[in-house]
C-alpha cells in the first residue's frame, strides 16, 4: 500500500462512528415504517449481468454505470437502482405470492461526476408493489407509506408534490385538438417539468425552439395556470383515479391536505411512469428527497412479466442531510452509555470490576470496560469526554467495601454513589 | 433484456423475503451485542484503490478479488475483508480516539469457485480494538465478545478454540534447540495447523517432505500432546498474557471453561497474528464458523500507523446455516401480523376500513391492507395464507354496526369477535 493511496476513492464516503450512527438511526425509522405497513425485505446482489443491467435507461445513464468484465470474462456491473434488479426477481421467481409488497435498502453506484459533489456509492430506500389488481387503494397507500416516513422521521414540512401521466396527456392533447404522438408527448412534457425552476417566458421559449405552435403553448399554459389552484376535490373532473387516491389518502389515511399539493407540471423527467407521478419536496431544502409513481408496463419492458408496479425510492443522503440540519437526528459520537473506569488503586480488584461491566452489559446497557487498569483515573475521564461517553462508574477499594459505586454524568460533572441496583435503573 | 440473462450471476444470491428477515434477524443480534460492548459502527466504501487492497495478501487471494479500470481510469476493486480497509481508515484519520472499539458488518466480494458451492458475495461481521494498550484485557473482552454472539444466537455448544503464537514458537524453537527463521516458523506451522483435519502421522509425512528431522518433529509432537490436554491454568507456566486473557474470560466473564478450550495446534493458517488466535467451531458442524486473533504489526505494515490491533469475524452464512439447522431463527414468510380484510358487501365502508388499518398500524402493529375490496373474502384469507400472514380481521356492514371486528386466527382457523382496543392488545 503506497502512501499516496492510503485514502478513500473521489466520491466515495468512509461513515465514521458518529456518521454511521445517524445513518442507522435514519435506516432503522425507515425500515420501521415500511414493516409497519406490511412491506417485506428483500436483496439482490451488488454485481448483474450487464445486460440486465442495461435494460432501461438512456446511454446518459449507461455513462455512470460501474460495467466491466469479470474473471470467468461475463460482462457484469454495480448496481445502478433497485428497480432493475427487481424486474429481474419478479421476472425469475414467478411464483412470489401477488401483490408483491417488498422494500429494499441496499446502496447503488454511479460513476457522477465529483465535481458536483456528489456520492459515487448511495443508499437507496425503495417500497414498490407489484402486481396490485386496484390501482386507486395501491396509489393511495404507497403515498401514504411515502408521507409516513417524513413525518416519522420528524420532517413536518415536507410537501409532496402528485400528478398523473393521464393529466399531463389531458393538457397536451385539449392544446393539439388530438391525441398527440409518443415523441411530442415526451418532448412537451420535458420541457413542462422545468417549471419548478424556470418561469413561464423561460418554458415558452423553449418549447418555441421545439416548433410547438404559440396557440398550443398558449393554450398549455392556460390550461396548467387553472389547475395549478386544483385540490383534490377539483381533481375529480379531470382524473378520477387520482381523484380516489388522493381522497383516500387525505380522507382516511390521514395526510394533511396542505401537505399533498397537485401539481400540474410534475413529470419527474423519466417517461416510464404510466400513472401517478408524486414528489416530496422539503420547502428549506433545493431539490426533490425522493419519489416515484405508477409503471404498469416497465417490468414487462425489461423482460420480465407483464406486472403492475407502483413504488418510490427515497434519496437516502438528501433526507438525512435535511433531517440533520433540522436537528433531527440523534447527535452522538458513540452509542455507548457508560465507561467503566477503576481507581488507580484498584489493580487488586480489577476482577470484580469485570463483574461489574458483565452485570452492566446483562441488563442491557451498552457498556465500555477501560482497559488499562494502570491508567490514572484522570486519563480514563478524559477518554470518556474524548469518546462522548455520558456516564463514568467509578470502582475502588473503598467503593466495593461499602458494596457502592460511583458514578459521574460527564455533562454535568455531578457525582452520585449509588448500589449497583441503583445504578442500572438510572442508565437505563 | 434478454430472456436468458434473466438471472443471478453464479456464485450470487437474491433473498427474498423469508431469506432477507432470517438475516436481518441475525444482523440484529449481532449488533445487538457489539453495541451492548461498547463498539460503534463504522463503514467502508465497496470500491478501494487497488493497490489498498493488495496489500496483505499472497497472489491467491489477489486471484479471487474482483479488480478493474474506472471510468476515471484508475485501477480499483471490492472489497476483499474488512481489516485492509479499516487499515485504511486507521491511517487516515488519525485523530479518532484510542483506542477505537469498531464493528463492521458489510458484504465483501471474492470470486470463489463457485463448484465448491461458495458465494461470492459475503456477509462479515467484524470487531477489532485497535490501539489498546494493556493485551491481556483486550484479549479477554474480544474473547468474551466472541462468545457472547453465539451464545446470543443460541448456539450454545460452540467451542471457541484458543492458542497464541508465542506457544506455536515455543514449541518449534524447543525441538529445535534456537529461535528459528520466521520461513522455518510458518512452514511448520502451516502443517500443524492441519491436525484438526488430519492425524499425527500424515502431518508427519508432510514435515518430513519440507526436511524436518524426524528427531524434531518427534519433539514437536510429543510437546502438542503433553499440551493438549491443558486446561486455562495450566496456560500459566508456557503464555502468562494467554493464561490472564483466558482467565478473565471464564472467572470474571462468565464463559464456560468447557467452552474455551486450549488448542496448541490452532494457528489460522494466518501468518500475521502475534499473540492471542481463536477460532469458534460448532461440534455439528463441520470447520469454522469464524475466528480472529491478535495482529500489532499489520496495520502498520499496511502503510498505517503502528498501533496494536485485535479482533475476529463471523462467517455470516455459515453461522446463520448453524443457527438455522438448530432451529434458532424465526420461520416467518413474512414480518406481517395481520391484513386486514374486507366482506364483498362491505365496498361502500372501504373509508372505515382504511381508518381501522390506520389505527392498527399507529399503534405499531405491522399491518397490510387488502388492496381490493371487490374480492371475495375467500380470495382474501386465500392470499393471506399464501403469504403466511398470521391474522386476518374482517369487517363487514355488520360489525361496523356492532361495533366489533372478526378477527381470524389463520393456524387454528378460530374466529373471535372484539373491540378494536381488545384486537389491538390482542396482536401487540
Amino acid at each position: 500500500m503506497s502512501k499516496q493511496t492510503l485514502q478513500t476513492l473521489k466520491g466515495f464516503r468512509d461513515f465514521l462512528p458518529e456518521e454511521a450512527l445517524k445513518r442507522n438511526y435514519v435506516i432503522e425509522t425507515i425500515t420501521n415504517v415500511f414493516e409497519n405497513f406490511g412491506f417485506d425485505p428483500m436483496e439482490t446482489p451488488a454485481l448483474e449481468y450487464s445486460s440486465v443491467l442495461l435494460g432501461k435507461y438512456g446511454s446518459e445513464a449507461e455513462n455512470l454505470m460501474y460495467l466491466f468484465k469479470d474473471r470467468g470474462g461475463r460482462d457484469v456491473g454495480l448496481r445502478y437502482d433497485q428497480t432493475v434488479p427487481t424486474a429481474r426477481v419478479v421476472a425469475q421467481y414467478q411464483d412470489i405470492p401477488k401483490p408483491f409488497k417488498r422494500y429494499q435498502i441496499q446502496p447503488v453506484w454511479r460513476a457522477e461526476n465529483t465535481q458536483k459533489g456528489r456520492y459515487r456509492e448511495l443508499l437507496q430506500c425503495d417500497a414498490d408493489i407489484f402486481g396490485d389488481s386496484f390501482a386507486p387503494t395501491a396509489d393511495a397507500e404507497i403515498l401514504t407509506l411515502f408521507w409516513k416516513i417524513y413525518k416519522q422521521l420528524g420532517i413536518i414540512n415536507v410537501k409532496i408534490a402528485v400528478n398523473s401521466r393521464q393529466i399531463l396527456k389531458k393538457i397536451i392533447n385539449e392544446a393539439f385538438g388530438e391525441d398527440v404522438s409518443e415523441e411530442i408527448f415526451s418532448s412537451i412534457v420535458t420541457s413542462i417539468d422545468k417549471l419548478d425552476k424556470l418561469d413561464f417566458s423561460e418554458v415558452q421559449e423553449e418549447l418555441v425552439r421545439k416548433e410547438i405552435s404559440e396557440e398550443k403553448i398558449t393554450s398549455i399554459f392556460e390550461r396548467i395556470k387553472e389547475y395549478q389552484g386544483f385540490n383534490y376535490k377539483d381533481i375529480e373532473r379531470i382524473d378520477q383515479n387520482l381523484y380516489v387516491s388522493m381522497k383516500m389518502a387525505i380522507e382516511s389515511f390521514g395526510i394533511p391536505e396542505d401537505q399533498l399539493v397537485f401539481t400540474p407540471t410534475l413529470a419527474r423527467g423519466l417517461n416510464y411512469y404510466t400513472g401517478i407521478i408524486f414528489e416530496s419536496i422539503d420547502p428549506e431544502y433545493k431539490g426533490s428527497l425522493g419519489g416515484g409513481g405508477r409503471y404498469d408496463t416497465l417490468i414487462k419492458q425489461l423482460g420480465g412479466p407483464d406486472i403492475t408496479a407502483v413504488g418510490f425510492a427515497i434519496g437516502f443522503d438528501r433526507t438525512l442531510e435535511v433531517a440533520d440540519e433540522l436537528q433531527l437526528l440523534p447527535r452522538l459520537k458513540t452509542n455507548t452509555k457508560v465507561l467503566v473506569a477503576v481507581k488507580e488503586d484498584a489493580k487488586n480488584i480489577f476482577s470484580k470490576v469485570l463483574n461489574l461491566v458483565t452485570q452492566i452489559r446483562e441488563s442491557g446497557i451498552s457498556t465500555e470496560l477501560y482497559l488499562n487498569p494502570q491508567d490514572k483515573l484522570e486519563k480514563q475521564l478524559k477518554y470518556a469526554n474524548k469518546k462522548g461517553i455520558p456516564f463514568v462508574t467509578i470502582l475502588g477499594p473503598d467503593e466495593l467495601q461499602k458494596n457502592i459505586i460511583t458514578l459521574k454524568d460527564m455533562q454535568t460533572g455531578d457525582q452520585e454513589e449509588m448500589s449497583i441496583e441503583e445504578l442500572i435503573k438510572k442508565l437505563s
